[in-house]
C-alpha cells in the first residue's frame, strides 16, 4: 500500500499576497474541485457540483419559460461538418480533441470532440425544417464540450467544461437578434438574482467574436484583480450556417428561403467569477440562491443532555424552507466547525447551546464579504 | 438549394409483422429521436430527451434521499489508467473511441472516451480517501458515455448513450452488498412506479457479468417479442478496483485497509423500454408519470365564438396541475390531431366544442395500449 498524503489543513493566501495562488487555496481547501489525471481537466467535486446544479436549474427554468426545449446532440463531429463553415473552422481546429480509432479499427474519417456544436446542429435542422409554419426553432442541449488549450484554471479555462447552448432558427433578422438580445438579458439576470453578480454588457470586437457569427454579445463580470471574466456569450450568426448547410424552408410567400441562426452558452466558468467576486481571505462567500447549504447549525457543547436534539429539531424546521446542513460530527469543537464553513462560504451559521436553549435563544452569524485589513472602505462584521 | 424530403406521414409497420420496423417508424414518426451523422449516434429530439429528463428527475430525487451526491468527471481517460484492472480492459478495449490527437499535436499517451468511470474516480478516490470517518462515499454522476458499437438500434444499444453512474466505497463486504442491493432496488422501485414496467431482478451469469465485478444484478424488462432487456445494472465491485488503485484507509483499528466497492447504472436505454412494453400498433403510449404531455386539449371547430377561450381556460386550470398542450394550430382537422396525439402517446386527450360548452360538459379519452387484433386477450377501447 502506497503512503498516503498529509492531510493538514493549511492556510489560505492572502488575496492582495498572490490572487492566482488565493483562488488555488480556495477551490481546493473547499473541495469545489480537484486536478484530473489528464492535464487542463477538472474534476468537479460533490461541493461544487451543487453549485452548478442550482445555476442550470435556473436558467432551465427561464429557457423553459421562453418557449425552449432541450434536446441531446452526438458528442462527436465529422471533420468534413466542421470544415463546412470556413471561418468556424479555422477559429476551432487548433482546439480540437480527434478521436481517430474506434476500438481497433482506424476510422475511415477522424471524428472530433465537439467544442460547440453549431454544425452538427445545422447538419440536422436542415433535415427538419421544410415550413414557415415550423418556425421558430427553439431549442437548447447542456452537454460537456472539449477544447484543447494550453493554459488552465479551474473553472475558469479547462479543457473540458460543462455548458448549455442554446441553438435557434428564425424567420426574420429582427427575430433572431431578439432572441440574441433576450438570451443576453436572461443570462444577466439569472447571474444578477441568483450569483449577485452586476454584470456590464457589450458587443465583442471583430476580432473577438464567435468564429462564424454576425455579431456577439458578452456579459463581463469584474473580478478583484480589476480583470473582466466573460461569463456568457450571446451570437448573432445570422445565415452564415444555414447557408453552409442548405438549411432552407418555404416561406409565407412559397419560396425557398434561408432562415436567421443565434447560439448562446453559459458554462461552469460562473462558477469560477462566484468565487472570486465575492470570496475573501477567509475563503468562499456563496450568495445565498447558488449555495448548497444556506444554513449550517452547529450544537454547542452537543455532548450535554438535549443538545443535539434542539440542534436537528431546528434544523427540521428550517429545512421546509431552506438547504440546511446540522453539523454534529463528533471530536471536532464548535470552534473548527465555525471555520470550516466559513471557509466554505456558507450564507448563515446558527449555534446552539444549552445557554441558548435556556434562554430561548440562538446565536447567528451572517458571512459577508470581509475587505482585506490593507483595503481602503467599511469592514463587514461578521455577525 | 437543395431538395427537401417529402414530409408525408406514412403509416406504422403493425408490430405483428415487423417488430424492428414497428420501432423503426414509431421512435421516428414521433420524432423521439433521429440518426445522426455519425453511423452508431443518436440524436435525442425534445420529446424523447423531455421523458428522459422526467426519468433523470425521479431517480436523482431517489438517490439523493439515500444519501448520495453528484460530482463530474472527465471525459477523457489515459491508456494506462484504464489498464490498471486487467479483466476491466479486457472487457472494454474493443470498443473504445480514442482520442490521439489534441489540436494539430498528436498526444503522448491516447486517451480513452470513457464507456464508463471506474478507473478514473478510483484514481481520485486513492487521492480522496485517508480516514474511515469518511466512509461510506455515496457519489454519482450523471454523463454520456461511449462504446463502439457494431449493430445499434436507437436509445436500446448506441455508440454514445447518456447515462447516471454511482460509484461507492464501503468500510465492510456487508456494507457494498447492501448499497449493490439497496441500488438495485431503487431502479425496480421507479421503473415500476414511474415508468410502469414490471421487472425480472436477479444476478448476471459469470460471463455475462460487468468487467471487474464480484457480482453483476439487473434488472430486466419483458418486451412484446418475448426478448428479455437489461434495463439497469448494479455491480458489487469488491475490492478489484480498490486494489488495483491502491484505495487504502486508516480503518477504525488504525490499521492500513482497502474498502469496498459497488458501481450502478441507467441510461436511455430505459426509453427503449418503454416504447417496446407499452406501445401499440397506433404509435407509443407513455406511462403519465414520464409524459411530457400527460393531457392534451383539442378544441373542435376552434373557429366558433368561445371555443379557443374555453380550451385554454380549460388549459391553465388543468396545468396547475398536469403537464398540459392546448393544440390550437390552425388548419389542421380536430381528427387530424386525435390521431398525431394518440400515436404521440399523451396519456389523455380532452375534447371541446360548441355543444359540450352549452352542455357544461367535454370528452375524454384515455390512451390505453390496444392489443393486435390477431392477439387473444380483452381489447381496451379507448375513450
Amino acid at each position: 500500500m502506497g503512503k498516503k498524503q498529509s492531510n493538514q489543513v493549511k492556510e489560505i493566501t492572502p488575496m492582495e499576497v498572490d490572487f492566482p495562488q488565493w483562488y488555488t487555496d480556495v477551490i481546493s481547501k473547499t473541495e469545489l474541485v480537484d486536478y484530473a489525471p489528464v492535464k487542463g481537466f477538472m474534476v468537479i467535486r460533490p461541493y461544487g457540483y451543487a453549485i452548478w446544479e442550482l445555476i442550470q436549474k435556473a436558467y432551465d427554468k427561464r429557457f423553459k419559460e421562453t418557449g425552449h426545449e432541450n434536446m441531446y446532440f452526438p458528442l462527436l463531429i465529422p471533420e468534413s461538418l466542421l470544415k463546412k463553415e470556413a471561418e468556424h473552422v479555422e477559429g476551432f481546429a487548433p482546439e480540437v480533441a480527434w478521436v481517430t480509432h474506434g476500438g481497433d479499427k482506424e476510422l475511415g474519417e477522424r471524428l472530433c470532440v465537439r467544442p460547440t456544436s453549431e454544425t452538427i446542429i445545422c447538419s440536422m435542422y436542415s433535415k427538419w425544417l421544410n415550413s414557415y409554419r415550423q418556425l421558430p426553432f427553439l431549442y437548447n442541449q447542456w452537454c460537456n464540450v472539449v477544447r484543447w488549450e494550453k493554459t488552465t484554471r479551474p473553472f475558469l479555462r479547462t479543457s473540458e467544461f460543462l455548458w448549455q447552448e442554446g441553438h435557434t432558427l428564425h424567420e426574420t433578422p429582427e427575430e433572431a437578434q431578439a432572441e440574441t438580445m433576450q438570451m443576453l438579458g436572461i443570462y444577466r439576470e439569472i447571474a444578477e438574482n441568483y450569483m449577485a453578480m452586476p454584470m456590464v454588457v457589450g458587443q465583442k470586437s471583430e476580432k473577438e467574436k464567435f468564429a462564424g457569427a454576425d455579431a456577439t454579445y458578452t456579459m463581463e463580470a469584474l473580478m478583484h484583480d480589476g480583470q473582466a471574466l466573460q461569463s456568457g456569450t450571446s451570437h448573432n450568426l445570422g445565415q452564415h450556417f444555414t447557408k453552409a448547410f442548405d438549411i432552407t424552408y418555404l416561406d409565407r410567400n412559397n419560396e425557398q428561403a434561408y432562415p436567421y441562426h443565434t447560439s448562446w452558452g453559459v458554462s461552469t466558468r460562473l462558477i469560477g467569477g462566484i468565487i472570486m467576486v465575492h470570496g475573501d481571505d477567509n475563503g468562499l462567500v456563496l450568495p445565498p440562491m447558488i449555495a448548497p447549504i444556506q444554513v449550517v447549525v452547529i450544537p454547542v457543547a452537543q455532548h450535554k443532555e438535549g443538545v443535539l436534539d434542539k440542534a436537528w429539531e431546528i434544523g427540521k424546521t428550517l429545512e421546509k424552507d431552506f438547504r440546511v446542513k446540522v453539523d454534529d460530527l463528533d471530536g471536532y469543537s464548535p470552534g473548527w466547525k465555525f471555520n470550516q464553513w466559513e471557509m466554505k462560504g456558507v450564507p448563515i451559521r446558527l449555534e446552539i447551546g444549552p445557554r441558548d436553549i435556556e434562554n430561548g435563544q440562538c446565536v447567528l452569524a451572517a458571512r459577508y464579504r470581509r475587505k482585506s485589513s490593507s483595503q481602503s472602505g467599511q469592514s463587514y462584521p461578521d455577525s
